[in-house]
């Protein structure tokens, strides 16, 4: 299964947990584990309290560790001026494992699920969901 | 399954490798993966050597990334002085997966699972443990 | 199965694509997850454009987050002087999965699964790589 996501780039963090949980759910399993992975270089997924404030938090660390407008030798190499966005990408990591317990996604109630776009442009992504089946309990 | 830990908060380092190999291996899986999740936005799971130095040296980069001290637009907004918290964690991500190989949670001698809570407050938290078998060798 | 890695040490960032895509793809899953897992507290796992300007790039951010000339006390009680390497590996975890689709292992064209060494001596890492069967599309 796959969910395709419009992002504008410039370290966009968007909300998917509504499109994974239907993509998990449509799966009848009751206990499990949904695996996503973001295709492509320049992206990332993890969880978040998902409100203007963190995001805006999360955008400031990643600026301390790898900050945009920094030298990147990947810029003097192909000049397409995202290389702090592969940075970025490579330090938090394209896959991310969530629980299905009683055929629900398990996330806490103010945690969600999120694509991180770090490219310099607008993009289509591409987010795998594959659901594997747990050891009965 | 799920392990309950209770934490003193405050990036609060905990060795969960005990708990997370009895709920494995009780499972009688000979080859698979142990999917470990972390609920809640403020937590997040790894591993490490688990001695008193490397921990330090742990916050102390955490430190680097996102002090505790420095203004966060979560805190402007909730008041609950968590900001650091919440960006630690979605640095650090809530999922992690070890190998289990001939019935055992696989890791190295000195290489211990960690469950971080970032939180500003003792906190209880749950980790999910679910097992997958893996296609044979 | 395993696959075995030599390395230089030093935040060494070596492409295991090719080794990976083989190890999968001889399990004959057409749907499915690969879970790696590099055993060490050392060492850790992602997805990079593998050319040498992004993997410098990745090298100075990692020097911003856990220097290697910073003090660590980690260092102080074992005095074997890669108290940097376990903050990194720690950070940056030793677990990622892969989806395997119509066979295939799924990553972008400029994508590639990376082990990096960060220990301050060449070392010979094991890298496992279990294969799980995801739930029919």
């Amino acid at each position: 299964m796959q969910i395709t996501v419009s992002t504008r780039g410039f370290t966009d963090v968007i909300d998917i947990s509504a499109e994974v949980r239907r993509a998990c759910e449509s799966r009848e399993v009751s206990d499990g584990v949904a695996h996503l992975f973001v295709v492509g270089s320049t992206a990332a997924l993890s969880t978040i309290e998902y409100e203007p404030g963190a995001i805006e938090d999360l955008k400031d660390a990643l600026e301390r560790v790898a900050p945009m407008d920094a030298d990147y030798k990947h810029n003097e190499a192909w000049h397409d001026g995202n290389g702090y966005a592969h940075v970025r990408a490579a330090l938090m990591k394209p896959s991310l494992s969530i629980p299905i317990v009683g055929g629900r996604l398990l996330l806490g109630t103010w945690q969600q699920i999120i694509l991180i776009d770090f490219d310099n442009r607008p993009r289509t992504r591409t987010i795998h969901v594959q659901v594997t089946r747990g050891v009965g309990s």
